[in-house]
């Protein structure tokens, strides 16, 4: 099972206060990058896996979604996201990733935002995840680039005469959990390469469609120029994927 | 036009001594990762991108390969693969890979091994191969890995009371060239994500069989101590792909 921290209620309430949960999808500075991998939600069947609030689960049904499914571990989570939800295309169930099973079904996209490196089982879950598509559906995730998670000191470093700033990388191909300080609070993430999410995905029956390494564009540092540092490494691990 | 180092006769004198061009394949700790991802040799016709002194090429007739068209933009290293090489099922032509133009064929493997990160026009190079690919046929190449090239300084650092070991990632976003120190030259290399190197692949028509991030294995590690570093970060990326 993974680790609950959203149901920690001082984490929850630091969480809560962040700017993609006060803010929800406008508040994801990844998101049109995430939105641009998607299908046509028109009468779509969706599945949404560690839906939180349920941000991604009510933006789709307004973009025309048949039906949404949102799953998470945390019942704080849930509880919010069913007072905030009125649609009735929207059902929401608590269940662990690591646990769960599907009825065989035909939804036409399983989405994930920032979820799987939670999950300690990732083989496991793709392997029910493609059970419950579609033939042609798809999966479309974002987790914490691994080169994020990887390092036992994970803190921009600066060096030399020319004061580089570098991301101090190590431990990249040890997979593992990795315990993260976030939000005052320790956070258990597990590791895994690049390399290891795309053979799963492959291994399960997946075809990749599409791997973004997302870091701030251009444009967005313009906007924010204090996100220019961003662009030394990626920050998200972004991927569609299609079951044959 | 890549940069063409390989004809510098100094250059050229030192690159000549290192382990793999002395050893051969037997000298690439990362050869047997490669050689499991590759088909049946057995009767295939084979293109061998940047094929250096021919060790690949020679290798691909030794395990049965029907016939092996080796391409290289160096004539001192194409000089020495025909002067080491008897078997009159492999050609070896002289082509720079950003320039070239194969006629339509019917290869069953391209094959190419750290060349690809000297090529400048990556897509169109994809393109070409898939063409000269046939229906099925594979793709498997080494390349120096996106962290490895990415950063202003490459060299391992240390940090801190526990004296941990980091790679100083930066520039990962800023694709482009590289100019690489190497055996007492600037060497230039080009500089892609991760993700520019298979959803270049994508979009050609290739689909993704297997990724490699390679480093050392535990095992090579406990026969080279010295090279427990390494496994901090990925040395070379290693790509499976078909046309589909």
């Amino acid at each position: 099972m993974a680790q609950n921290i959203y149901d920690d209620a001082d984490f929850f309430r630091r969480y809560s206060q962040i700017a993609r949960q006060t803010q929800g999808l406008a508040g994801a500075p990844e998101w049109p990058t995430l939105e641009s991998l998607l299908p046509s939600m028109a009468g779509a069947r969706v599945l949404d896996l560690g839906c939180g609030f349920g941000w991604f689960s009510r933006w789709a049904v307004g973009a025309g979604a048949g039906s949404v499914v949102g799953v998470d571990l945390s019942e704080r989570m849930l509880a919010r996201a069913r007072s905030e939800t009125t649609d009735s295309r929207i059902t929401y169930l608590h269940a662990d990733l690591d646990n769960i099973e599907f009825e065989r079904a035909n939804f036409d996209l399983a989405f994930s935002s920032l979820t799987l490196h939670y999950v300690r089982g990732l083989s496991a879950l793709f392997d029910k995840v493609h059970g419950a598509l579609r033939s042609g559906g798809r999966l479309v995730f974002s987790a914490e680039h691994p080169i994020l998670l990887a390092p036992s000191s994970p803190d921009w470093r600066s060096f030399g005469t020319a004061g580089d700033v570098v991301w101090p990388l190590n431990r990249y191909l040890e997979e593992g959990p990795r315990a993260v300080d976030w939000l005052g609070s320790s956070v258990e993430k597990q590791h895994r390469t690049v390399a290891t999410y795309l053979n799963s995905l492959i291994r399960t029956g997946f075809t990749i469609r599409h791997v973004e390494e997302w870091g701030p564009s251009l444009e967005q540092v313009r906007e924010r120029p204090e996100w220019a540092v961003e662009r030394n490494r990626p920050y998200f691990l972004l991927v569609a994927a299609q079951r044959s």
